[in-house]
């Protein structure tokens, strides 16, 4: 059986709505959480810390005053620098490699066209892997208007690229909250063009559109959302009675728990202290707060490359798996005047109090590996006492009146991880193409997870790219198991 | 907080009917699997390999025909050698160390004696480790009686033991198939005691009460079930609406699935491969067939001590999962000829065929990790031209006309594998407690899983023996995160 | 090229007395060492432990005190029980599975007979592995008296099944220390037959030959030695002058440092532990004193395993390789209340003291890697305070007043470890062919390691074992690098 | 005792033309290989790829044509921009933070100015681990004149960091042949100085002294050589008998071997393959060529993030190795065509040769680690069929005829790993400090290894920045294990 003859399944039993497996309602622990980033907040430190990670150019003019045109002769986009496109399609070229699932998605349903008619409006990070999903919807029939999910996160050439091929980008790095904002509009109100799908990373846009356009949802088939932040907002409005379309949780999916998180994080934690720092790992003590998946990811790397790890936990069982993983489980406090790195997974706030800033040794690094940048107290940090060093982009040294130094990797890292999570792509992909498609009743006004079948249908798509040869249950085998032998294989509620 | 207080907490929280955390009734994906153990049929097997693994007594006078007597003057046990108390004594003693959880468990709840009362009959493997449980049970005040759900894993020292004690113990190794049913039965059956209790491991004993012993029913307050295939017998029963007393799953906790199945197998697989068969592990070829957490418990273990290791899957999440963790995904038949060894932990059956054992390369050794011996096609090995040679205890020497040898461990390692389960039994005694004490109403005819809560608790148990410090939420963190700062931590559908 | 082409080139080679590859002559570091064991001490030691690890036989008949015969109706040899040897041979069917190197080299070189003429006089461990050495000799021609080593590590069904086939062997587990001399005499000493090799492990059949039969010495073409303690012996005897005939230093050759120290204690480690004690390794806290070979093999397997693993050391060049392998250095006072196994290889004595002993928290496992037994200063426990207890064999409990208990295994895992030695027989087995066959003057009455191009040719042997491929320079490369295309690769004194 | 007591009892010891150890003459086997970098053909290459690394500016005027000062008036230096030397300082001072061995040596010592007097000529890549160096030779009384060893190494900021502290450097990113030669030749040819010590990588600079101006010879107290090439010239030089002053190997040395290739390169394998690819490790198929000190880093890396590693080899040594670790021993040609990832580190020529670059697949990256660029066939795809495309700077793709790229990382990856050799540094401290105060006739015209007791001084000195505790030998332990207590703790040939 090919993976196409699963899609097609796939599309066959999703049009069946006496299908038995219902999409979960409920919420997952990270969903329940009160994560709301304030977006002003952060905004303003974003401005402060603006410094390019991508781009050293000095043109200090705002994008939004520049008149720019791609080479069709289009001027509906606003980006850095249109003439970066070449460099950025390069970027895109070079993130298609490690992102077959998605591109062997594009490739199977472009002739079938299963987002004709679809207008999506979308906000997510702005890097060279987005680029290769925006692309694949569009390829699947979508027009895509796009805009950004954070300040700091738009690779200048990447915009630039998606704006030369016809994609109306609205995005820079290092916008102003007031940029923010504008571009979002931008994004959404066009003229003789309105959104029937909303993408969104974080739930700013989605917020926009209920706060500035109601009337959009009317035309809205489903909101498809990635973030923890967004899934969480989303959860609110359906229990206030607000959710006025159907909503994809995608950032619950195995995809993005088990792969993006995991083994994303056990490579980005590596590159991200390494390209900001040049530490050598070895032998160094290492405190990872939180053993979740994006903790486990950085503890497995860690660990291999010779660092010696502890870690600190609130959960018994996320603590005793730290246990027979060969972790020692402590509390910070016990701990933070030996350590050389500090990390934090937790997705809780001020893990790192400035109390224990105070105590720890002289070079110590402390960074965020979480979704949010609540984690570290880092407002603490902002008193008169201490200087500020800007010694790289968006590393901070803070020294201490008696010369200790402290860096800080308050955000990078939680950036440098974006540039590797190949997996959830593919998840997002598939969800707008389920909501667009649904038949109408499918879904309500409601929260959905992903069904299992559509997790083990991405999983699928990306074991070519490993040369994996899955086994087939004999008819014998599949009915002594009590399963479909084409799945799903794992009960719904596997997470 | 020390561990008393929460305990305190638990069984207040659980006396609450309005406690919004029910337990869940969906059975897992290992539940619904049809894995009905044929007594028979593996009783027969046992029957021509019924060679001692622990003891080399010569003994051969049956211990139904036996007059035996403890020295407390109770002959109200059935065991081999009562004699051997002693020894097995000291096996149970040098179990009490890595079972911490469960002594300190029975220190802090024996003044409260919350199983007086109780009458539990008790149908599991016996060895050191359940001695452990069961002295446990004892010490908070239940009566026990207890026999063995396996014909060859029975420790007989440690059945003497718990004899001499005064526990009433109907088991040896190397039952025959009417033995089994005969000790069932005079564990259930005595005049003057009627239990109210059942903890089951496979569902032989429920089977019995059910079809001997039919009014049992009318005092029994629940059943605890252990086993994979217990449990789906119990969903059976369920589903058929014959299920007349609550039954606790503790199968699908996450003690048995996270820690006994993934870290206890990563222990099990290199002592018993080595205790059979001597092999040194590095550099050889591996296929292990199964990524579940078996699976991945064997590939660990195996990778870290320099073996070359492949897998096969039928589900693409777990393929992928391999494919991340560094292992290449392969059919079987592909890699047959060069495999080194070959283990099977699917649950499934014929999973190793005729036709692949044909294909074998001289020397193969070939184990079984699954719960049931169905996974590898030993009958079609029955054949004439195959000669069997017993080598070591449950170590057969299959040989080829050719002169080739595939070495074929059955039944051993599944049976090695109880020897490093310390974490479920804690979990056990829990549901034991809870069934006991639950007031009325509080559970319906049906099958349920641990709450989350007991789960966290259980693992908090273990955490002293590691010494390991749990971080505690502050009110502002706990608020943030829309937790209680005593747990549960975890979705209730978290496995 | 084929192997048995190597190994024509490589007699050719040694057969050219211009051959500049010296043999180096100067002692390694171990050789250096002090390791004088006290065979005196050593026997009473055992005289008060010697359960047996493999034979619950209560036949107390002292082996010296019963007529045997085998089958072929000799009775020159002394063993436990004749009547073992059935169970012997399939012992050493089992070891040949991972000895194929050496079964090789006996296919290869048996058409040759290379040993036709050699009388061996040989006194090693006596076990499966060893069996397979002995009868490669055998099968090239050799003719071979043998006695054990060691009055504990028997296997005594491979001492009947060598004696079975014509071997005479005087060996049993548990001998008195006069049975070892008189075992060693038994041997050496034979009417009509005179050694002109011999094969040691510890020196003290050289020693015993030095004393009573010198004379011997003017037939012997070479002594081969493959222990830290008889290696320095014999480089004592060579500084003073008295070695009399040339000896082959196999304890330093690249096979048994770089793999059997390293990789066999990777497993050994793990077996050891877990038959004796059942211990599960996850979350245990684990020192290792000393990190060589022996103690990097140990640390690498537990810590896989998830345990904590720190270590103590002397050197700095080896305290710096554990920190950058992540493992903590510590001073073992520092730690020793926390630890739950602490692992000795350092090769030094005392360092466990009776007061760290006595500050050790209950259940503590100390256990001795190293091949001698001073490491923990045992003697020390045996001081009326404390009480011993024998659990299992060779495993004891220490009782402390305060009821305290320690697990000591101070022999069994140096033991246990014996067992998976598969490289360097085959080291041993080139070393013998080449003493017997130098030509007069190649080697002098000297202490010589072997070259590097015969651990290179050990090293090919076992390759085909795991289906390894090697690759071939082509006559360009070789020169590029300055290389003999046939090796050696590595410099003489690479170790 | 101290690291300071260390130190002088080192000093005393080496001032003792009594003492025994002495330096060994013998060649390493990478001293053997014949390396000869042809200056003239890197150079070419590098002219036509000189894209920078760190810095995009734009300035093509030559540093040869700029007039430039630094801010204390000196314009003896020659760099691409002294502007830029604060930004080198913050570099320098990243660096000191993994560096603290050095600057542990440097405070010691600075106080007894061990180099008063020396005037050292110096030709190394100019990184900010190398300034971290020159610093501390200035600090311990050095007068140093500096130059680059290679044309494309320089951090511009850092040699201006130098430039303007005094230190005469002549060095920037992306010089010519005809520049490099004359940066040397500035540097040593200086009105009023004469060097009287050599510090050299790669022998140009001592080419050059030899070619240009033999008379320095005779005030030069030695050369200290950290490379492969250099050791391997000055050993031809020695065995032609031109070698007219001492010189130190540190290439060999165990800080550089064990050390710096081993874990520095199972660091910088990662870090440099995810800067310039932005591949995933996970589930890659990855061949590495060569298993010794560098190619065992790669390994150990890329299985760690769950590459699947095989591995080719000539030295059955090695490939038993290899095996053992858990790789797969292959020859290239029998698994090219499925590799993600070919990676050599042989320090052979045309390990990678074009007809396995015609049957590599699309996208597969190859990368070269070892020292030299000769080991890929690079200059075989400078042929017309194939187009070059330069895609970040130093990764080019090739591109076949029918679309096929292929990644090639010919020289940045070596470059990388330059970033973080912490190790060897120390070591040409010492180097430089012994033969510059080496009293006459210790030293003849030979080249020296680096005595045992120097490479554990040097690891000593990193010992204090993991916190790691060395233990003492206590008298006794000394006597028995025949070493003194303050080391040295390996015999001299330990490498």
């Amino acid at each position: 059986m090919n993976v196409s003859d699963v899609m097609m399944i796939f599309f066959i039993q999703f049009a069946n709505t006496e299908d038995k497996q219902e999409f979960s309602k409920y919420p997952t622990k990270a969903g329940r959480r009160s994560l709301s980033r304030s977006i002003s907040q952060s905004s303003t430190d974003s401005y402060s810390s603006a410094a390019s990670y991508t781009d050293s150019s000095d043109d200090e003019t705002s994008p939004r005053d520049k008149a720019q045109v791609n080479t069709q002769g289009s001027s509906d986009f606003c980006v850095k620098n249109i003439k970066q496109a070449e460099f950025g399609r390069r970027e895109i070229e070079i993130a298609e490699q490690d992102m077959s699932a998605l591109i062997s998605l594009r490739k199977r349903a472009q002739g079938e066209k299963p987002l004709a008619g679809a207008k999506i409006v979308g906000c997510t990070h702005i890097t060279a892997q987005t680029a290769v999903l925006i692309e694949t919807l569009v390829a699947l029939g979508a027009q895509c208007r796009w805009t950004a999910c954070n300040i700091y996160s738009t690779q200048n050439e990447v915009a630039a690229a998606l704006a030369e091929t016809g994609v109306p980008v609205f995005a820079w790095k290092g916008e102003s909250e007031d940029d923010f904002w504008w571009c979002i509009d931008r994004c959404v109100n066009r003229e003789g063009w309105q959104a029937n799908m909303i993408l969104d990373d974080g739930g700013d846009l989605t917020h926009w559109v209920y706060k500035k356009y109601p009337s959009v949802f009317k035309k809205v088939r489903g909101i498809v959302e990635e973030s923890v932040t967004g899934v969480h907002r989303l959860y609110q409005l359906s229990k206030a009675g607000k959710l006025c379309v159907p909503a994809m949780n995608v950032n619950d999916s195995v995809t993005k728990q088990k792969f993006d998180n995991l083994y994303c994080c056990r490579e980005s934690i590596l590159d991200g202290l390494k390209r900001t720092t040049d530490i050598m790992f070895g032998g160094k003590q290492v405190v990872v707060c939180g053993y979740g998946e994006v903790g486990k990811g950085c503890c497995t790397a860690l660990k291999a490359l010779g660092a010696i790890v502890c870690i600190t936990e609130i959960d018994p069982i996320c603590a005793l798996q730290a246990c027979m993983d060969g972790f020692r489980v402590v509390k910070l406090s016990e701990v933070i005047r030996q350590m050389d790195v500090v990390i934090t997974c937790t997705g809780n706030k001020n893990v790192v109090t400035r109390e224990q800033l105070d105590r720890m040794k002289n070079g110590c690094i402390v960074c965020n590996m979480g979704h949010s940048n609540t984690e570290i107290d880092v407002a603490s940090l902002r008193s008169p006492e201490l200087t500020w060093e800007r010694v790289r982009s968006q590393v901070d040294h803070i020294i201490w009146p008696d010369g200790k130094r402290v860096v800080l990797l308050a955000e990078v890292m939680s950036l440098l991880s974006l540039f590797v999570m190949p997996f959830v792509s593919t998840s997002t992909a598939l969800a707008v193409i389920e909501l667009f498609n649904a038949p109408e009743g499918r879904y309500k006004q409601d929260v959905y997870l992903l069904p299992k079948k559509m997790d083990e249908y991405v999983a699928s798509l990306h074991l070519p790219n490993f040369d994996a040869h899955l086994t087939e249950l004999s008819d014998e085998q599949a009915k002594y198991m009590g399963l479909n032998k084409n799945g799903p294989f794992k009960p719904n509620y596997y997470r």
